[in-house]
């Protein structure tokens, strides 16, 4: 089968691998339909060391059909729909009941070195029952990108808006306005946000923040874009702040807006070892959160949005590649050419 | 009258300064019964560049008997006591409303440079009716210590305690084992948490941890600590970890010992710009939250269970000196003679 490799930064191949099949009898191999790249790619599209034999397998966020399963999976079988989160978990430990299953203790991330990765024609996944979320629809081309961004950024989006504390009536502000970003916005508006402020520069990003629900754009930078925000929010500035880059200067950004005793809830992979802003989040009493998003624990609760079509946020994908134009597609997205990338393979 | 006055790191004299007097028609004079000498005032005592003319007034807890009131001044009068928590606020702002006080729109904290200080026979308030909480008690000398430990410790214990999310059934951890962290063994017990372990090492703290809830006790330190806090959860850290010291590493150490999902709620003064363990903490899910903590808000709640004698915050002072015996007092906790001073002026 096909699938895309890592090889270091920059260096992005598409190769045959061997097929993917059942190892332990808890395992399901996926045919992918659609999978994506994301902006967390980014991160070793840019600066990843050389990974010279086996490379990485890159992707994480996929929906497909259930080609095969162990002796030990119970909740699928060979021809359902699925929808595979970005981490795959036991489904049964304590952090799986308590809906974090991003530290589930059996569980690990696809797309990262030694693991499977969803840019490929199909991919092992282990603790299949745990895991995937087995749809009672079929296939139905329209919903399917929809139906994709709840594998990652939908699922993250909501999260950052989660922990950032969004409810109704609230005043929120969305640092970044990549594909989570601008899901944050759908996740904000969903919540019942009052007021939605987006940090962002790029005019087809920020059609599309509005047509989600933003009510404010802040094109300005640092403390510019402070300034801006105080502005708009009566001097104080906003009560949730869902920081969707993981810069340091982003997460300064996203402490200094919020207002006294606000939250953060930071789902960009932070890039520091340290956190800028400790002392005024102190003064400020404001709350830093988030993580990697617990993506498997919300599609019980968004995807009924979804098929009903209250959000649509498969409108984050604005190009389409199949396998062979992956590589082609790191680069449209490094180049800001394009929001998000929806691989057919 | 006589008043504590910081000049530079070390130098602490007592002084005869001008009488407290009503400057706005909202304050009010409080003739101070016992005042205390705070943690945080360590910090300047170990740092404070000069102030060579005025110096800083010292000293931010204090109850005590209101001598004078400004015209407008409307829920008290001559003779009520009352308590002065750390921060002075106008009780009508939004934050105040919300219960955050210490971000009061008006408001600012006593015992820094160019405001007044409580280690003194008598200080202005500012915001009177915002700020001092008058007490339907008389004075009852048994009860002075525990009352005043509302103007800050026992507080700034509980924020600790709600801002790491302590509730029934939860494992705790406590970093820190000076008054705000003893303080914070007290909140967490009262909250109902199941497991108490306070990280520290010196006898008389533990032995007082151990009177007021503490499970456990860990004296190792750094990765060792860690470890140990791990054995003693199970292997996955706490719910709930009060950072109540303030340093690079005690803040590290607190991340690392929360489990995923966890709180930090932090009250110790960051002494750094950048915080720690921004990655742990990401990867795990760890909330960080707390700040100033707004005792104001706190004293209706706590105040029942002093006065009926469940709770006892006031055993963490173990020294009491008088007006001029303040500097030797610094320097008792400074070297860590004492847990805490009581002055009575």
């Amino acid at each position: 089968m096909r699938a895309t490799v890592m090889y270091r930064a920059g260096e992005v191949r598409i190769e045959t691998v061997p097929d993917a099949r059942i190892i332990e009898p808890t395992d399901a191999v996926v045919a992918v339909s659609r999978a994506c790249i994301c902006g967390s790619d980014l991160w070793p599209y840019r600066g990843m060391e050389e990974i010279p034999d086996s490379g990485r397998r890159m992707g994480h966020e996929a929906i497909g059909f259930v080609e095969a399963v162990g002796n030990d999976v119970r909740t699928m079988k060979a021809g359902d729909l699925v929808i595979m989160p970005f981490a795959y978990s036991d489904g049964s430990c304590t952090f799986c009941h308590e809906g974090l299953q991003t530290s589930c203790v059996q569980g690990g991330f696809f797309g990262i070195a030694g693991m499977n990765g969803a840019q490929a024609e199909a991919l092992r996944v282990p603790l299949a029952d745990g895991t995937l979320f087995v749809l009672a629809v079929g296939q139905d081309d329209a919903l399917m990108p929809s139906l994709l961004t709840l594998s990652d950024v939908m699922g993250t989006g909501h999260h950052a808006a989660v922990t950032a504390k969004v409810g109704p009536g609230k005043k929120v502000a969305i640092v970044g306005d990549g594909a989570v970003g601008l899901c944050g916005v759908i996740a904000a508006k969903r919540l019942g946000a009052e007021q939605i402020i987006i940090l962002g520069r790029h005019a087809d990003r920020i059609a599309l923040a509005k047509e989600f629900g933003a009510t404010n754009i802040v094109s300005e930078r640092g403390d510019e874009a402070v300034e801006r925000v105080r502005q708009l929010t009566g001097g104080y500035g906003v009560h949730s702040v869902l920081e969707c880059v993981g810069l340091e200067q982003s997460m300064l950004t996203a402490i200094s807006i919020a207002r006294p005793g606000g939250a953060v809830g930071r789902v960009g992979v932070p890039q520091d070892e340290t956190m800028p802003g400790s002392q005024p989040a102190f003064y400020n009493n404001v709350t830093v959160g988030g993580g990697p998003a617990p993506v498997r624990a919300y599609i019980q609760e968004l995807l009924p949005d979804i098929l009903e079509g209250r959000i649509e946020p498969g409108k984050v994908f604005d190009r389409v590649v199949g396998l062979d134009d992956v590589p082609d597609g790191y680069r449209a997205m490094d180049q800001r050419e394009s929001i998000k990338v929806m691989v057919e393979p």
